[in-house]
């Protein structure tokens, strides 16, 4: 936008950046990554008062069938900085057939593999892009597992400015073309995410990329915060007894922990949680052993090894976060195998029609230990997480299909 | 449903089927493939009069997100046999970076590859599977170019009805993999969608399959017609200039044609068209022939040529439907090569962030022609159709991307 142009304001009721951990304020109006002092996370803070002026729950029917629905209560402030796709507003669908199955009477799963890009992360790059340009960030740069390269990729060159983008060398192919198309300067790494990041961090002032690691910056959480307004809304303000989350980085987790606690502030929700669940990989599984050592920290997971490529990140910043959140709402933290994740994969695309990412499958199977262990009863609602589409990882499964000349005349 | 439970109607004004050919009319309440008298193609009629009263414009605003907030004027009787993931209501984006590259004030892009299962087919499958098995279907059966096929096992799995999908044995894997998971009968035929067609049918009858083949039934259109109402909507019932689309079957064309139709006897749109550009693929491009040619239905197609799957369909039953529309409304038809739409796909992707099917790339690259013409001229209203996710397609484009490794110091 140039200055002449006129501007229409979202009406966001943002306010300072605040330390998460030490509690330090910043100005909210800069640019930031992680908290100058102590090196953790900031979060946003808002003017309850205003946002309930200005955002009823009366006007949402009405609203764009996207995250930015709820704009009052996000951080960009103007509207022609909103790089959209039309991003959230996603359907939290039941689940009866699987549900059935399992004895259960209310099993929702919320379905983030209609996003644009096919996964959850275009809700928080959707929201960074928007917010860290509308800052004055002319170049981004993002580690990625796979799903998020290829949404900074989607979201910047919509935007017109420019992303780097580096993911694990056998990341998902579907990554790698969606990445590599927008013109994206993208490279694989002989490692891991972690590894990826180091390398782009230490090159990254010289090359002036704004950082989008995982919250190592305030915006991204802002994006992914919105999943939480959905699903209050979406079961009409009556929060769910359990949510399962595939848990890599975290943001969403945490995301939905912070939107919990903005709408009790604004009085649409009461002070009742979710017990909230980490499903983790057996072979990366940092949260769910800090969860068990009852740590604060996490320690990160050495050999890191799991085809479910959006959990096998082995140190998160936000580590502190998720332990609060579950420990704050009697949750768990569970950790399944590769082949458990195979064959609930099957299970829910054969009895609800979805194909779910990998990731979405852990959390089936991790409900399918709990229900086991009576930590989750029969009737409870039950939230599941489907981040992203199956459809995006033709590495994690393979199918055996006949094959027949054009001229069978007989099936069997 | 068991015949005791409380059922909710939908308040569906739906009425008889009726041939588009001879005029035939039968009973919309029996489960129909094509017209018994003439073997073309059966459409729903509906009580205008009815739709109008029972489905006000103002009321569409505070509706589901999704192609059923239209259900008064859609098929399906009764709410439970609604089959959805949420299908439709796809966000029409602006385009303006392309746009200006293009010289363009006005350039719309419909994004169908944020349905379910990443296409526009869920709309017609969704609506096919419904309907059909509210009339009685216990199992359906599609010859598929690859999308239809992901999208029909989807919602028959949902259904909790069996589905047998054959594609080419070239399809996109993606396509194989998502029909596989859900259980689906699949095959991979040595031919092309007509000759899985054909197999299909053969047996069909001795296996119980009630036949989903294009618009070889009078459901799938429904579903697709519903582009048409959202256009519509999302404009403020100020139809476009010119919508260019994509052709295989045609289902989507010929139902925003009528979609167009119904709107203006309910007196939601007047009687302005937009000029309907049928998109097809230089190594197969029946209906450009036919449309060239004058001719009222289209010959068989030989040795059919493209990597763009989805509109490598030799043989459209709708194909007189097809030409109805582009003559009617002064439209016309245009073939690209696939190397244009490689190029166009790069091109809608590094300027708008979308990744589109290259089908949906197909549409840029026809627009270019149809600028060039000065057929299309630059202060029109265009919509190009993106009818799928590009990601599902990893066969047709492959990126180079440089290999580091993970102690890389610094990036060039």
């Amino acid at each position: 936008m140039s200055e002449t142009e006129e501007k229409t304001p979202t009406n966001s009721a943002v306010q300072n950046l605040e330390c998460t951990y030490c509690g330090k304020t910043y100005n909210g109006a800069e640019l930031h990554n992680t908290c100058p002092a102590c090196g953790k996370v900031l979060y946003y803070r808002y003017d309850v008062q205003a946002v309930k002026e200005r955002l009823k729950r009366e006007l949402l029917p009405g609203r764009v069938a996207s995250m930015w629905r709820y704009k009052e209560a996000l951080p960009v402030l103007w509207e022609e900085n909103i790089i959209t796709f039309g991003e959230g507003w996603t359907p939290l669908l039941e689940a009866p057939r699987l549900g059935k199955k399992l004895g259960m009477k209310n099993l929702l799963i919320k379905d983030e593999g209609q996003n644009p890009t096919g996964s959850f992360k275009a809700r928080g790059l959707g929201m960074a892009v928007s917010k860290a340009r509308e800052l004055g960030a002319k170049a981004v740069s993002i580690p990625s597992a796979g799903n998020a390269g290829g949404a900074v990729a989607a979201y910047a060159a919509r935007a017109g400015i420019a992303a780097a983008v580096m993911m694990p060398v056998d990341a998902p192919i579907i990554n790698k073309n969606e990445t590599a198309v927008t013109g994206a300067q993208t490279w694989l790494v002989q490692g891991l995410i972690n590894d990826a990041g180091r390398i782009l961090k230490a090159n990254g002032e010289r090359k002036g990329w704004f950082d989008l690691s995982t919250l190592k910056e305030p915006y991204r959480v802002e994006g992914k915060k919105t999943l939480g307004y959905e699903i209050a809304e979406q079961l009409d303000w009556e929060l769910p007894d359990v949510i399962i989350y595939p848990t890599g980085g975290g943001t969403g987790l945490v995301g939905m922990w912070k939107a919990f606690d903005e709408m009790e502030q604004l009085g649409w929700i009461g002070s009742k949680r979710p017990r909230m669940v980490v499903a983790q990989a057996t072979g990366c599984a940092p949260i769910v052993r800090a969860f068990e050592e009852g740590a604060e920290f996490a320690r990160p997971w050495e050999n890191a090894q799991t085809n479910s490529s959006g959990i096998r990140v082995p140190v998160a910043i936000a580590d502190y976060l998720m332990l609060r959140a579950v420990r704050g709402s009697n949750g768990t933290a569970l950790a399944v195998t590769d082949e458990e994740m195979m064959d609930a994969t099957k299970e829910i695309a054969s009895l609800e029609g979805l194909f779910p990412a990998p990731e979405g499958a852990a959390t089936l199977a991790v409900l399918r230990h709990l229900l086991a262990q009576g930590w989750v009863s029969p009737e409870e609602r039950v939230v599941l997480f489907n981040t992203g589409m199956g459809q995006k990882y033709p590495e994690f499964m393979s199918f055996d299909i006949p094959v027949v000349p054009a001229d069978t005349q007989f099936l069997d």
